[in-house]
């Protein structure tokens, strides 16, 4: 069967999703429609129906989505109902405060290993974990099961990085070098470049109030 | 007139084309196509032409566009032909990391100052600023002109610092913070949920040969 094909911004939206269920359950709430969702997310409502309907149906016609079933659904869809191995592929300041970032842990993924080449760095302990000598990693990938690294490198070590984890047989990768990264088919990567963050805002207040940045 | 609108996916991929020609231009290219362009993407080159002719014509039929000129352009385009100044909403981990992100500096982005509330961090030095009250927020904004803010704070904090910012004249905001925040009208917001996108990984790797995440 040919794969089905989805956007990367039609996945972000599940995300969001899952988030605002998690408010409407804090908040009480045990149904919500795709307005409610819409509402939240400032977008139609027929893009949420739109969103969810490729995963099957939820609710009934009318009278919404139970807030508890969704929110499991979009869990599962979002594998969120396991938890993660992760490596973190760089041991700087960017590795430590993403170490340490509570929103990778409640989500599910436990960074189980950390590899730097400086020697510096090796054998330093971070919380559970040592930094690890990065000519370890296919070893310490297979021992460990490690499934998604994290590449927190400068810019000219992110490919080699890349390979080495794709070798080890890392399927998933997330790069935050500021560097264009290649991976073969069936490889999915993501990229964060802060600084393309940061120039959406530049953009905007260079053309205030002549063009508006929608979705 | 009325503001034309464009999709934050579309300033994103100015943001690419730039380092693209950076690329070219350090490879010794003179001119490039939109062939070259969408190579590196991976998007059609329709899909670049089309970007690119909302800022004006570039180039010359048939002789692709001369790199310097389309660079620096694209440069001016997205406000990066100048600097900005911008502060950081919270002394923790992540903003010590983004503090000495040199993508952001070298892109013209300048911190200029650091806010917490915790007396435990407030005076410390960081490089060249020390960390200051976040009530002072105001009058440091005023004092230094500041356009831009990033919020690195607890989730629980994020709502009532972008309400500070904003009351303080700045009108585009990085949140950084699992929480999304309100901002009206004419004020930029770009959240950067690194939650999110690592629910990018989970999601492909769930639906792997099922499901592709493409674009």
């Amino acid at each position: 069967m040919k794969p089905r094909a989805i956007s990367e911004s039609a996945v972000r939206r599940l995300s969001h999703y899952l988030r605002f269920l998690d408010e409407f359950e804090a908040a009480g709430a045990t149904t919500v429609s795709s307005d409610d969702l819409a509402e939240k997310g400032g977008m139609t409502s027929a893009q949420v129906r739109k969103d969810l309907s490729r995963f099957g149906s939820f609710g009934k016609r009318g009278l919404g989505y139970p807030v508890d079933e969704l929110r499991e659904r979009l869990r599962q869809i979002l594998g969120l109902d396991r938890r993660w191995r992760v490596c973190l592929a760089g041991a700087g300041r960017l590795g430590a405060a993403l170490y340490q970032y509570e929103g990778f842990r409640r989500q599910g993924f436990d960074f189980v290993a950390v590899f730097d080449r400086d020697p510096a760095k090796i054998g330093c302990r971070w919380g559970d974990l040592e930094v690890e000598d990065v000519a370890r990693l296919a070893e310490v990938v297979a021992d460990r099961g490690i499934e998604m690294g994290v590449i927190v490198t400068p810019r000219e070590s992110a490919q080699e990085v890349a390979d080495l984890l794709i070798e080890a047989g890392v399927e998933a990768i997330l790069n935050f070098a500021p560097k264009k990264v290649s991976v073969p088919r069936g490889v999915t990567l993501r990229d964060v470049n802060l600084a393309i963050e940061i120039e959406g805002l530049s953009f905007a207040l260079t053309h205030a109030g002549e063009i508006v940045i929608a979705g």
